[in-house]
């Protein structure tokens, strides 16, 4: 069962506003909401299907048995998965430290490609992206499905980006058109790596503080304008960074 | 103006079967229709709103100019773009070379993810790709959309993929969690890369064929039994092969 007051606080957290009120985001589908349950991050509750229940042997006394009728009420999918979860946001410490590599967002706008760049810094080991206020939040639903669960290890930063780049002792990359080729470019292990907007790329202000222009280059026969998806440039860029004390 | 015919056409191509039917199939979005009709496949006829005939100066005469609420019901969008294009399938070459690498996929079954692996090809130069007959069909209109153009320019074979495989004189390479460690592993320019359904990774049966397996190692505290996303994986490991000759 489902009261109408849990109804409407669901439905409320489709707005970043109610989330930021409530502190409590969605996470939907059997494999992220188990990942959210084994990570740090604090459950709100669960709306799940019986078998969902049955299943994983959950003994959560935050758990509420609903009928698939119930669930298509609050999914935001098409085809509802098995359940939905409330979580707490989690609050990261007031300290920050930049000591390894940093990814840097420059106004991403798509939630698929947020979610899979938080788990592509998590499989790369990265635990900070700065985020430009223009980019999406982290906390919609749609986000937290791509991540896969990496959201509970990586910490996101909304901030002034060019400030806060402005401000660091770093190498800062840019992925851009015009820069050099990147697997021939010496890369620094500990530097940052600005990822442009999907349409746009990096805005022209933020360009000017970024020291090493790197790029992709192409081997096929496209034209020298076309880019590759922001998501999959971000993977190509950080698997060279990563990987270059290997070679 | 949108007749009773061409609306039951457009909304037949929706299925594979009358795709393979007629012969023709839709493509979205204006980035998706600009670029095929500057590449060699033949286009059936164009539905767009008035701005989109305006702004590129196109002179066709298959072009139908119809609104916004027409457009909705042809649209597999929910926020439709400006037009929709319905073009030939293309009829490649029965003569099959295989000199370069080559790109096998085993049963991809999100049409975001296929899209995306055929603008990877077509990046770094790839131009044929073999698929399981259980992979999602490359001219679902949502893999059209994720292509971004690149379907003029990569050849997709869909076959009995074990038996291509084996009569394959050539390195076949297969993306699985036990492989070795790409970025230390000697590549062969010319091989082929299996990569495995989004779910179930390469089929037991294919696997058998492989020669060499590989993996991308994660840099992060995931568990090992954790994947990248197909599309992802794709993206990083054909950066490897294509870049091996260049460090």
């Amino acid at each position: 069962m489902i009261s109408k007051t849990q109804l409407k606080l669901i439905n409320s957290l489709k707005l970043k506003k109610n989330r930021n009120k409530t502190g409590l985001f969605i996470a939907e589908g059997e494999k992220v909401v188990l990942e959210l349950l084994s990570s740090n991050i604090k459950l709100h509750s669960i709306y799940c299907l019986e078998p969902f229940l049955v299943d994983n042997k959950l003994e959560i006394s935050e758990i509420n048995v609903i009928t698939e009728a119930e669930l298509s009420k609050i999914s935001n999918l098409k085809s509802p998965n098995k359940v939905l979860g409330l979580f707490e946001i989690p609050k990261f410490s007031e300290v920050r430290e930049f000591d390894d590599m940093i990814l840097a967002l420059d106004d991403i706008r798509d939630p698929g490609n947020l979610g899979t760049i938080i788990r592509l810094a998590d499989w790369f080991g990265i635990s900070t992206i700065l985020c430009s206020t223009n980019t999406v939040d982290a906390f919609n639903s749609k986000v937290i499905m791509a991540t896969m669960g990496s959201i509970s290890r990586v910490e996101l930063i909304y901030c002034d980006l060019l400030e806060e780049l402005k401000n660091m002792d770093k190498a800062i990359y840019g992925a851009l058109l015009d820069g050099d080729n990147i697997y021939k470019t010496k890369l620094q292990p500990d530097g940052v790596l600005v990822i442009g907007n999907e349409s746009n790329g990096i805005s022209e202000e933020i360009q000017k503080v970024i020291s090493d222009k790197v790029t992709i280059p192409q081997f096929g026969k496209l034209q020298e304008t076309e880019s590759l998806n922001a998501a999959v440039a971000t993977a190509i860029l950080l698997s060279e960074f990563k990987s270059a004390k290997l070679r």
